[in-house]
């Protein structure tokens, strides 16, 4: 891979941001909780959003669904303050480790978390199974 | 969303497995490590590979580049071996928590992450910018 392609051997190893953008100008961003190392959620960020959330310190992302820039919290309150955001060996994804502010719930559905379900084979079958935490705000009253 | 469509709210609420795989038949997987929370890699799971990664025990992909199922570690020996799988929200990501075995590896590149440049802003360019963590493992010995 990088081996033979001078391009792909610059995004492995050097320190320039050369983010591969799939073809809808998108990279994937996972965010995990800097204190618990909780996996809050994941979503997409194009250039700009990669950029603000660099340069303001708070988790952007591109809404697919809204197609525009989603400022994570910005009618919840439930703001993720970016700790370190790091890139991947190819480019194209992003790890952002952040501290969730407001309620401390990264999910709209209250939950502290997205991944609020374990992946269980249960009598043969596989299943999901709550994690069986409480939600920190009640969506109703927040969206 | 899910207020309005019955699938959607069973798929957010419920504890039925039921992935909104993508056009290509994937979802994203990240790995994070279970002992330090650190983000180890993404990567993508077709129906088997997800299946695999329950019943194994041990985390497997679909290769885009090979079209195949991939064994991370499979080469290697390093392994990941899954201590919790989880899904999200709308069930179209995987967070896979992981003890990763043989070097301590997960990233081609002999680093113990894939996530080993932070992204930060520098004299008003946003450049990478290496942890410093030695490779576990020399590829070359490897592959």
């Amino acid at each position: 891979m990088a081996k033979s392609d001078p391009e792909a051997l610059e995004r492995e190893t050097g320190l320039k941001l050369m983010p591969k953008f799939d073809s809808n100008g998108l990279v994937t961003a996972v965010v995990t909780d800097t204190r618990t190392g909780l996996a809050l959620m994941l979503a997409y960020m194009n250039e700009e959003a990669l950029t603000l959330s660099v340069t303001t310190g708070e988790a952007h992302f591109y809404s697919r669904s809204r197609a525009e820039i989603w400022h994570k919290g910005g009618t919840s309150g439930n703001v993720l303050s970016i700790d370190e955001i790091r890139i991947d060996c190819d480019q194209d994804a992003i790890w952002v480790s952040a501290t969730p502010k407001g309620h401390g719930a990264a999910c709209h559905t209250g939950q502290k978390s997205c991944f609020y379900r374990r992946i269980v084979e249960k009598d043969g079958e596989i299943v999901l199974e709550h994690t069986g935490e409480k939600p920190l705000f009640d969506p109703k009253d927040v969206y």
